[in-house]
């Protein structure tokens, strides 16, 4: 069933006349059309019976016919009031609405203001948490882009592990993943590529700059590409020249730790029950306040969405959910190492679509 | 008088309670401080005599005392109810209010709910515009923020021209724009850097790739960064070998167009008229046809805000008034060429603040 069948079938339960989306995201989400329009108005229609419209700027029209939109559709120039050609391309649909669902964590106080004065009497409804349930669980289309994000990010961080050498900056390593990626046309990560290395390991959120490589360091990449409209996300810490017996010793903590934690996924599983696998393991070994974040974040169209797999979450995990794990310590004294795969909840375990090797890599020094 | 000053002074002025800032640009202008929370509630309250309030995130508490914010803190952790914790400061200042100031195009729907739940008899109003109005026109040290930026897009051109050489690509260029930028402490351009080469600087929204750089193309670079919260924007096209005739000729109608702009620029001169100044020129070499978007746009945290320097924009230049001048011939027989600089209205003209020349530059190919 289509997103917009989804949703038809979600209104006609409940009674609703029409939703109507305008989150960006959204948007691609139930038509394909990528766009970000700023504060001229874009948004998608969508009834218990008619056909769904989109209205948008005259100018991206042929845009949304190439991206697959082949329903009805209201170009508006700047010239125009595209409320009051919203609501007469309703009554040319025979529709009297008297109950209409918004996205309210997204649309503004002055957006549903100008919807209001067009409908004074009609009741607004959430969408967000219809969106939010569908969006959770990925269709095997957009488990195909999201292998292929995922790819790409291994890609980079095999450019990155190659570029490692004595005396090279951060920022060095930096530019040359993300160059190698623009070459075969990635042009935006999901996040701001992370390379830290030596003592910058140990700050999960630290700032790439122009230290320089040396030998005895980790290494640690954390970054992801932006591919068709969905977002990959991995990690990987690898070692300069031989690493320490404490280096190794908090490098197969956290392997151990996340490995035991893929392998625990399957439906049903309570995404707060693989944070505390993963943490209980870390704890062991003696460094559980060195784990300082929730095991992972839903993956898709955003790089932060649903599920959240923190250790107060109940949700039970449902196949076609996709999430990082990505367990980390990070032990001023020693080294940071964090560890990030993308996973699928499959139909009775879990496809991993990150593949770079978790087994130490260590670059040579010589 | 500050900014939160000027606030308090409206409320009193139009008998608002309170001012309730939550834009992370807004909080940023009013307060100094830079933070985008995502879902957690972020927050500056402005009254008309009491001590303005921010609420946020525990954790960022000490960031905002080290950005300068000295007034009352409302933190709240993830287990708190933000909402509750707003209610009890404001009654803690002895405030009841009965009409809130809230940013229409910006606030969500959810969040005008979760206040409306606490004030059920509170009406709102559109801060909006009195913010617009505030934000249009800079400061002192607004501006020597901003020539910083500028000076920092200027050497990012100098960077891009002296990295042109046959046979580098387009992306190999924008790449070591970057890194030096990236060298100098400056981590986020203000947009995705462009630059174009032979046909490809005839498509005003081109996108970098792999072309080549050939005797006899023009090279554009567009490109800004962000500095201290602040954008610059600048754009220049120089060539690559000795340029034809007809190269010279649009870039030197380009050239005319821009400079008469900037020479115009003084208050109360309207935007509509710089834009015209530019347009006409362009129009009587033969060109208008070519020159197919706006003269300008105004830039300060935002790198598009007010005022939009567009033929039907009546609107008045004010001293302190920031935007750009950006004409532009796009002729896909000949090149494209486009030069932008950003200016500041100044008591009785213009200040330029991006400085990097614009006699055509011709960088040798033998």
């Amino acid at each position: 069933m289509s997103k917009i069948n989804q949703i038809s079938t979600y209104l006609k339960k409940h009674n609703i006349d029409a939703a109507f989306i305008t989150t960006p995201d959204n948007v691609f989400y139930v038509s394909g059309f990528r766009s970000n329009p700023h504060e001229r108005l874009l948004g998608v229609l969508i009834f218990q019976d008619a056909e769904p419209l989109m209205i948008l700027p005259q100018m991206e029209v042929p845009d949304a016919k190439n991206a697959g939109w082949n329903f009805d559709v209201v170009g508006h120039q700047d010239t125009d009031q595209p409320w009051q050609l919203l609501k007469q391309a309703i009554e040319n649909k025979k529709i009297t609405p008297s109950q209409i669902a918004i996205e309210k964590s997204h649309m503004t106080v002055e957006r549903l203001e100008a919807i209001q004065e067009l409908y004074p009497d009609v009741t607004f409804t959430r969408l967000d948490d219809q969106l939010n349930s569908m969006r959770v669980v990925k269709d095997a289309n957009e488990l195909a882009i999201l292998r292929e994000a995922a790819a790409y990010a291994d890609y980079a961080i095999e450019v990155g592990v190659s570029e490692i050498a004595e005396g090279k900056t951060e920022l060095e390593i930096l530019t040359a993943i993300e160059l190698a990626l623009k070459k075969k046309g990635i042009s935006h990560m999901s996040f701001d590529t992370m390379v830290l290395s030596g003592p910058k390991t140990a700050s999960p959120h630290g700032k790439p700059g122009d230290r320089k490589i040396q030998k005895g360091d980790l290494v640690l990449f954390d970054l992801g590409v932006i591919y068709k409209g969905y977002c990959s996300d991995i990690t990987r810490t690898v070692a300069f020249g031989e690493p320490s017996t404490k280096q190794k010793e908090v490098y197969e903590t956290v392997r151990k730790a996340e490995q035991a934690a893929v392998d625990a996924v399957k439906p049903g599983v309570k995404a707060m029950e693989l944070d505390k696998i993963a943490r209980d393991i870390i704890t062991e070994a003696g460094y559980g306040e060195f784990f300082t974040h929730r095991l992972g974040h839903g993956l898709g169209i955003s790089v932060h969405e649903f599920p959240s797999v923190t250790g107060n979450n109940e949700m039970e995990l449902i196949e076609g959910m996709v999430f990082t794990i990505e367990p980390g310590i990070y032990d001023p004294s020693i080294t940071g190492v964090r560890i990030e795969d993308d996973v699928v909840v499959t139909k009775d375990g879990v496809e991993v679509l990150t593949k770079y090797p978790k087994e130490l890599v260590i670059v040579s020094a010589e």
